[in-house]
């Protein structure tokens, strides 16, 4: 205990020792942490490939297959074009890389969508990026999990019917794991990435070198039929650039890194930026290397078995340990691809409530020091997305991406317009910003271009994908970014309304109460309503009861009892002819309500049975909590509860 | 208004002038009538045999066809036996009214078993009989229902997959119409069950006609045969004594005009008495002629055709006009026996409510002044019934009945025990029972033997339907009703421990309360937290702030404003190591509660927030709630809300 006295008010600060006890869910989540035990951990480079990169590395398992899906429309002819595009796709991915090195090396807090956009382009397009982050996080959960369930029922198609089930219980399995709060830096990522990474440079290797070397690589036998097409399409423009959009997707999870780097070792920035180019040059050559292979040995895509699980079958000529080797590591990579999103979306959530956009609630931590209310939304909505769409990527893949890239568009012009800003800056001079300080560059030319042309290309693939994936499911992302906007922009007005009405500022102290007029509501006369009038009596002089009688039996009754107990206070009988408790006790109070002078104020002193418990409950009538909920709606009213216990 | 004065207290009386505004319950329900409006008005037998006929008449329209169901297991061989049940059933038909005749004698203001078991047996069987009574209500609205529905989709065989769907409309018409409140005495009744009583004498009048005398009646034109068992059963004891089980359901509401006694002229119980040999008559009549009409045309009882639309068109020669009216007569009638169970069971319901064994809640009269919520809950568990036993009459019928034949059994019972009372006063010796008054009756020892004959054939029945229909249902009710009876009792024991813990004998006034002290929660400090100090201080000058810190930021902008603006109020800040908000509290308040002084009492005041619309509730924390919630259960706290508007 700690006692101050500060200009005459004593203040009394001491630290509760209430510790919280063993529950079913401190046994689930784990025990409860003191805010104090929150802390940092920094990682370096090796740890921080596998800890970021997870997201944008398990979308190899994704992508090739959704373009090759697009393009079997136009049979064999159509295939071809799959490795052109992902040329495409891997000089979409330097660029990005480029551009991503510029915002880490500016923003060294932390630098997402949300952040850059509010620093450089306003309100608005910070909104829109929190929107279009948020939509697709929770997109990265369900499009993960469900590839992740496709790998394994390929190697297992006992389990087809399972699919949602399973899908259902991992998204579960990954939430409890969350509200446990996981160490973003434990080595324990680094185990499963690098097992996966390991796994498909050997798949693509030993594919490379019995194809180019030994001429020994042979096609996929028995390949699944189910997405043959019996009418081949003409390969059109809008075909190549449906397969690209799909294909595209491979590039989320690029900006994981920059919205993670204080949690790297110093030089923060360096490592981070090494760590990002690192990545992008594994996934480009994954992205190449499994399109390329996909295609010599003749893949058919299907949604009974994944490209993945033909090639590496074909590849280690067999089911064997290296196939089951392959299957699994690309399952618990996508399941921690998911469990990335599990840790985005919750701080997002949690920075836009505390710039007041979303309920405040989401800015409290639980009792694991996570952001708990943000976890299980997430897991909420991704359940919500598997259950609708069946687990079935191909179904979720044209709602997926168009919000990474836009956030990507946004993220980048942000940067861009920055660099015009540093460049009409003196050097030397500096502006503080919310999530940064700017100052001039003297390279600010180059570095606008650079984030200008990523800005460009990344518009230029958001616009392609909105068009050619409008109707197939674009069309609900597009529609829902502008409405959750909206949304944020009402709860910004609530709080700002909340928060002027409740201002100190300019006002000055409120009046003394020179009159407080007690109603005392009575239903019967017992113990219970003594207790209460035993309360009024310390608030008032000016004191009614009242009672409203339906039954005129019960009212005599009433009469008769309260002149005996009542201490020759005034009771008031309120007839109700259509048998209604509440209305006719509100007129009254409106009567005298209409008489109340300023500082005058009305007190409802209510009697409130508490029973033992909940199952007793039901046989009393509560009007006293219908009551209160009413009263609490009306100005100028204090509502006094006295509790009366039955036990 | 009237003002009164009393021993020293003032009386003020007023009628409430609120009227209760139109809304869409009004439009469904019809506009609200005063506890006034309630009359009475009285029946001639007339109308009186259509009033309380219904649910005994309109089980003709099951009861046979339910026993052919038994007897169809024994193929040809058994179908013959329906006819000497349907004579013992008929016998037992007589037996029962002539024991009724002796009840609403007795019983002049209403004599259902319940009140007859409360007066003559005890509380145990009169808890018995309630149940009883209350499952049966439940089941007569299922059965009813399923069976109408059942002839109508005979005549309309298109209906057949919405059987479900079609009844459970049935029950929900039929509560809203309850709802409304229907005069009993209505000669609405007298049209559906007149033309139901006539078309039925037509069909079986012309059958007898044309079987006996112009030997014209053919068979059934092509009968349904979805019953038609492959493997033919002996004719067994049990499968005779099972059927009988089933063909006694026609005697289900014979007990009706006893309970409705008060509603027939003066004399009342001539003319009730009078009406229930009528209804026997009838029913026997209606009974005795469909049985052997079904048997001589080669009715096939079935799930898709009742036996009364396979009869009605072969007596009518086809599906005509008489066919139609003959069905539709049904299925009214089997609706409008329905309804009977929607007056007897509320009734029943308030009765055993207001003796305690229900809930209060019960007892209270709605808007229209009908016992809306026992209607509504009857409405409830028969649509939950006609759920799960799919509307299937067959299905439902074991678990019926049984309960009206224990009821009978009780009543019977209590009536025989009164008789033996009866003979040992002495003439002129009177006594005053709940129910009625008994006194010395020099017949007492034939109306004994009467009403012991009928308890003891009902008992008999009973026994024989528990047996028979034991495993395809009636265990459920014979499970339910000691179930039912143990609840009652312990609703009874709760009521009873609240009276005494409630009751002003032996006690004295309350001692004066002679400190109050005020705890003060502080979330923030703004216009909320001024307005409650406000008041606070006008409860008390012992007053304590308390502030729960989560964020040692935020406590520390509290401390400094509350110097400003506290009014030199001490202020103790509780640092909540775990985010806990509630926990540190009530440690607080219980250390405060363990220094309290015999007369201190503590009050709580909490600001609280008031949202103009509940959509932006969920953008605050409602603290305020849940800390009223919890600290409503502890004993020596009051809570005052005081609630600042934000609008």
């Amino acid at each position: 205990m700690n006692i101050e006295d500060h200009n005459g008010t004593t203040v009394v600060r001491r630290v509760g020792d209430y510790k919280p006890k063993p529950s079913f869910s401190t046994w689930l989540v784990g025990r409860p942490l003191q805010t104090a035990d929150s802390a940092q951990q920094t990682i370096g480079k090796f740890i921080g490939l596998a800890v970021f990169s997870s997201d944008a590395m398990s979308s190899v398992a994704y992508a090739p297959q959704e373009m090759l899906i697009v393009l079997a429309a136009a049979g064999v002819a159509g295939y071809g074009i799959s490795i052109p595009l992902a040329i495409a796709i891997v000089i979409l991915l330097a660029i990005l890389t480029l551009s991503y090195e510029q915002t880490i090396h500016t923003y060294q807090n932390g630098g997402g969508a949300y952040i850059v956009s509010r620093d450089n382009l306003g309100e608005i397009p910070a909104l829109v990026a929190a929107a279009a982050l948020l939509t697709d996080y929770a997109l990265t959960v369900a499009v993960s999990i469900s590839s992740g369930v496709a790998q394994l029922v390929s190697a297992a198609p006992v389990l087809v019917p399972y699919r949602v089930l399973l899908a259902v219980a991992m998204v579960i399995f990954i939430m409890v794991v969350n509200l446990r709060g996981i160490k973003e830096s434990g080595s324990a990522f680094a185990i499963p990435s690098y097992f996966f990474i390991i796994m498909m440079v050997l798949t693509v290797g030993v594919g490379l070198v019995r194809y180019l070397a030994l001429g020994s690589l042979g096609h996929v036998i028995d390949p699944p039929q189910d997405l043959a097409f019996d009418i081949v399409q003409p390969v059109t423009i809008f075909l190549i650039l449906r397969a690209f959009s799909s294909g595209t997707t491979a590039l989320t999870g690029v900006e994981a890194i920059s919205n993670g780097i204080t949690a790297f070792k110093e030089p923060r920035a360096k490592n981070a930026g090494a760590t990002l180019i690192m990545m992008a040059c594994i996934l480009g050559s994954l992205m190449l290397g499994i399109t390329f292979l996909s295609h010599q040995v003749g893949v058919m895509p299907s949604e009974e078995e994944t490209v993945i699980s033909q090639l590496a079958r074909t590849v280690f000529d067999s089911r064997g340990v290296f196939y089951l080797a392959a299957i699994t590591s690309t399952t618990v990579i996508l399941m921690m691809a998911a469990n990335t999103a599990f840790a985005g979306f919750p701080w997002l959530a949690a920075l836009t409530a505390a710039d007041g956009y979303l309920p405040r609630q989401l800015t409290y931590r639980g009792s694991r020091l996570v952001y708990s209310r943000g976890i299980a939304m997430l897991a909420g909505v991704a359940v919500l997305l598997i259950i609708i769409f069946q687990a079935n990527v191909t179904r979720l893949i044209p709602l997926y991406a168009i919000g990474v890239f836009l956030s990507f568009t946004l993220s980048q012009s942000g940067m861009a317009y920055r660099w015009y800003k540093s460049g009409r800056l003196k050097p030397g001079e500096e502006v503080a910003e919310r999530g940064s300080k700017l100052h001039h560059d003297p390279h600010w030319w180059v570095k606008m271009v650079i984030n200008g042309l990523g800005a460009s290309v990344t518009l230029v693939v958001t616009l392609v994908f909105a068009i050619t994936k409008f109707v197939s499911g674009a069309y609900i992302v597009i529609s829902l970014i502008p409405v959750l906007v909206l949304i944020f922009l009402a709860i910004h007005r609530h709080y700002r309304s909340v928060a002027k009405v409740l201002s100190l500022d300019h006002y000055g102290a409120p009046p003394q109460i020179s009159r407080n007029r007690v109603i005392l509501t009575v239903a019967g006369v017992h113990r219970g309503t003594l207790a209460a009038l035993r309360y009024a009596r310390t608030l008032s002089n000016d004191i009614t009861a009242v009672h409203v009688s339906i039954d005129p039996v019960e009212a005599e009754k009433i009469k008769q009892k309260w002149e005996t107990w009542g201490d020759g206070i005034r009771l008031v009988i309120l007839d109700s002819p259509y048998r209604l408790f509440l209305e006719p006790l509100l007129e009254y109070i409106d009567d005298i309500d209409s008489q109340r002078q300023m500082n005058d104020i009305i007190t409802v002193v209510v009697p409130q049975f508490v029973t033992p418990n909940l199952v007793t409950n039901v046989l009393h009538m509560r009007t006293a909590d219908t009551l209160r909920n009413v009263l609490l709606n009306r100005k100028g009213i204090v509502i006094n509860e006295i509790p009366y216990h039955l036990d």
